[in-house]
């Protein structure tokens, strides 16, 4: 027996021009989900991953991995989700579920990891993302969407949000007003100055430039903004921050975004650089200052993203497209002309 | 009334030459503690600064950081200490006392942190290091030496010794056998290495030749060890570290080493290069990786490790010499030609 027909856009080529591709899913297994997609969010990884930028994908690619589903079938040892639930996918749709991180619920971490689109799925089939009529994903890596959460607005929390909320989370309970920094006003730096904020943090968001002033400070609530090109201004900011978190996915210098932190302050990378950075090793060690990273998150810090979300009632900031849309999308998004993500409405673009 | 006259040795200029120089102590205040020096370890740092390698140093310039002492005088407000007393002094003797470092016993991270050579103290004076017959120290930063050191042993735990233990006291009690790295088998790392036995750990010294091979494991009691250039050994023992503690005060490539460690392992770095260092920003990400560095040690741990140096009847390797040997102790220091740690004999070498 075959499984499901389906459609989605792919990209073909390194082009990454995507067009309607229609292709077969597996069946339901005993531990699956069946999913009607109904949003997606559209990420830059997504648009690295099209045009073969990071590692040469399979085409055609079908990306996508800020999914937002309903249920429609269920393998017949799932007992957590109902038939109707409105669920999501995020980055994993597997890993080895034995080794070290797997059993510490870092299955982020697992060098077997299976990436939801341009992966290799644990039955041999190539994983497909949700730019696409429907998924099947293994229950382990589905989590629930809150009732008061819409879905597109869920969408952006399934990479962006956990991404920042995963790093941050050692901060949540901390008993005194900490002093955040938030480098670079993306997707994953706007949904990380509202984590921050519903945290108690006091946020300055950091940039290049004056012109993101007004919407960081007016629209998405931050406390302080500081241009990183002003010496005068960050000289006064200097020892002033607990935490950086850095978003920035391109080569940057470090030292002065080390200068603002505190004694045992933390930067906190989380963008992909393609160069090496420098740091000098007398500002780690006379300020007690720690560089570190962090990935995604793993799938209780996915499902605690989104209560925490719809608990604070948080609201991110999305534009919401159709499929014929997409390319168009992904070309702005290239140029910064997005306040903050593109969300995909896939079951209102009628694929199938 | 003038203080206590004292003779020192004393770099005249950037030769670092070392001859005797005849000064003036301070009067010992209410809360300052007077000591005949017995012994003081040898340093790097004080041939760096010697030399005005560091920045440059008002001579003449008396050097040494790891001081032990008998207490001959003691301040009318001093109560915790008693003549005859044993005790120590290391890189610092004075801090600002006010600010939030101090206030949190962090007053090495004191940005008006008073170095034991080469700073001004409160009083005005410029300050000398132990190569001399006496030192006048205010009580804050002097340590009692535990009954069971001997003065000599007590010397490098001051500076070396409280470099590597600040760091590792965070694993101390941990509950799992961690694995350490030692990178470095110089004055701090052979303490390091003893240190991370003696809490229990499984230790590595990873070093870029197999010259100290018998030395770390048959000398120093290591578990293992790892020749850096060794692409395939290095190999077997990637993600294999809980951390690293990185002693190497000049240029190295980091990649390397953070492929040694765990999902969430640690490189501290306690040695100053003077080159930027380098890393790939997706070693950082994908490995929840961490690049941290440490100071010396606050005045709490410079006691605490003298007390668990004494506890685990621990014995660190070094060469005693007398005064008039200190020049050439200097210079083979700097061949690396020292197991593993000059101390003089202050006492013994009759200065006065």
């Amino acid at each position: 027996m075959e499984g499901k027909k389906v459609i989605g856009w792919a990209a073909r080529d390194s082009s990454g021009h995507l067009s309607p591709f229609s292709f077969t899913l597996r069946n339901t297994g005993p531990e699956d989900v069946l999913l009607k997609v109904l949003f997606c969010g559209m990420d830059h990884t997504d648009l690295h991953q099209m045009r073969s930028e990071i590692h040469p994908p399979t085409y055609p690619l079908v990306p996508g991995h800020e999914v937002v589903g309903e249920v429609v079938e269920l393998g017949s040892e799932v007992k957590k989700f109902q038939v109707g639930d409105i669920v999501g996918v995020g980055c994993l749709v597997g890993s080895c579920g034995k080794c070290l991180y797997c059993e510490s619920n870092l299955e982020n971490y697992c060098n077997e990891r299976i990436f939801t689109n341009n992966g290799i799925d644990k039955d041999g089939t190539y994983t497909r993302g949700g730019f696409s009529s429907a998924m099947v994903v293994h229950q382990k890596f589905v989590v629930k969407i809150p009732e008061k959460l819409t879905p597109e607005q869920a969408a952006p929390l399934l990479c962006a949000g956990v991404t920042a909320y995963s790093p941050l989370k050692q901060f949540r309970d901390s008993n005194k007003v900490l002093r955040a920094g938030i480098l670079g006003l993306g997707g994953v730096g706007h949904v990380g100055i509202l984590i921050a904020k519903a945290m108690g943090h006091h946020v300055t968001v950091i940039s290049s430039s004056d012109k993101k002033r007004v919407e960081a400070l007016e629209h998405l609530g931050a406390d302080a903004f500081l241009v990183s090109t002003d010496g005068a201004e960050m000289e006064r900011a200097a020892n002033s921050l607990d935490y950086i978190l850095d978003t920035v996915p391109a080569f940057h210098t470090l030292q002065s975004y080390l200068s603002l932190l505190k004694v045992d302050g933390k930067l906190i990378i989380v963008g992909v650089a393609t160069k090496p950075l420098q740091f000098d090793s007398v500002d780690l060690i006379i300020g007690k200052k720690t560089i570190t990273g962090s990935f995604i998150g793993n799938m209780e810090e996915t499902q605690e993203i989104l209560d925490f979300w719809a608990d604070r009632g948080l609201s991110s900031m999305i534009e919401v497209v159709k499929m014929d849309y997409a390319n168009k999308a992904f070309e702005r998004m290239e140029r910064n002309d997005v306040r903050y993500r593109f969300v995909l409405d896939v079951a209102g673009s009628n694929l199938e």
